[in-house]
């Protein structure tokens, strides 16, 4: 029984911990590719084209859209930022499980697209942790920390889209579970479609041949 | 995040090794309780009341009918077979999964009644597979196995009603499969109301204390 790559669509609060966790499955486990995204901000400090984002200029990212190049896009604060079809669909074919992380429209816009297409929301332990670990990093100010919570009251609202939630506890605990839900994931019906005809059209010989 | 028991329908062609599936599922895990069903056709040598079935007489088995104590049951060759509710619900309140072997049309009324029950479908690997291991048993005539085979490419019509499908190739690899997606099957949303509940209603009460 061996299928295609899943394409899986990570979202959750900003805070639950998604990047890091993205990047330890990644490292883990051999079977993931992690796709990146173009956008048209500026890069920041630090930053690499082709990793942290693929950085294009505002028409190189208005051509890909007119060619159907990206699987779904958004603009945020007068900037873009999609998700590259043609790197998604050549790992997707080499059997590769291929990891997005966007946002909820972002997701229900790839779930039209990709039926088969898998989406995780990773929820925090409480709302207390959340506020700990947003207020923790030191780095925003209470405006943007307040911003996060009622952003996050509202992403809360669309969790009934998602095929499975993971909470971030411990991030060793959540790494494997995550990629539990993934492997249980390649083994739905309609994930195995060809497999599951193959049988049926056997079964239908032998038992017309055995009367 | 912790929630009541999964009720866990198993079906799957006569052949695939359900039963020895089940037993070494619950000897290696220990959340799992195997519910046992209740029939009125005559003990066979070597079984034993309360282990194999709970064997009932024709009397006892209607009146459990009449008050609602079985969540499915059917009719064939002229005795009826059944799975007792209270088993079920009990050992579901203490938080264990439950384990069901029934064919497809138990499992859909079994799904009626819980619609956050597990369907689970075992396969074979392959039709020739299943055909050796028919054979193999010695203990049917050809009749019963072309039987069989008629008979499961009727069942395997119905596969897409199914959640999951196993291929039981290697007997310890398809129990851990079995498992893992068992333990998955934990994390849906719709397994999660309370937790999610809980964490939208904190959310809501520090984003608006924030304003």
């Amino acid at each position: 029984m061996k299928n295609k790559g899943i394409l899986i669509v990570v979202s959750g609060f900003s805070g639950a911990g998604k990047g890091t966790l993205m990047k330890k499955l990644v490292q883990e486990y051999d079977n993931y590719a992690l796709s990146v995204s173009a956008t048209t901000r500026a890069p920041r400090d630090g930053e690499e084209d082709g990793r942290e984002y693929f950085f294009l200029s505002k028409e190189d990212f208005e051509r890909k859209i007119e060619q159907n190049g990206l699987i779904e896009y958004a603009c945020y604060c007068g900037n873009y930022y999609g998700t590259p079809r043609d790197y998604v669909e050549k790992q997707l074919d080499a059997g590769r499980d291929v990891i997005l992380e966007i946002e909820i429209q972002g997701a229900l816009k790839v779930r039209k697209q990709f039926p088969t297409s898998l989406l995780l929301f990773v929820m925090p332990p409480s709302v207390q942790e959340l506020k700990r670990r947003l207020t923790g990093r030191g780095t925003e100010t209470a405006e943007v920390i307040e911003k996060r919570m009622v952003r996050a009251a509202e992403e809360a609202e669309g969790i009934e889209e998602y095929d499975y939630i993971v909470v971030n506890d411990d991030l060793e605990t959540c790494v494997r579970e995550l990629h539990e839900i993934i492997v249980a994931a390649h083994n739905t019906p309609y994930r195995n479609e060809e497999f599951i005809e193959k049988i049926r059209e056997e079964l239908e010989v032998l038992s017309k041949g055995e009367k």
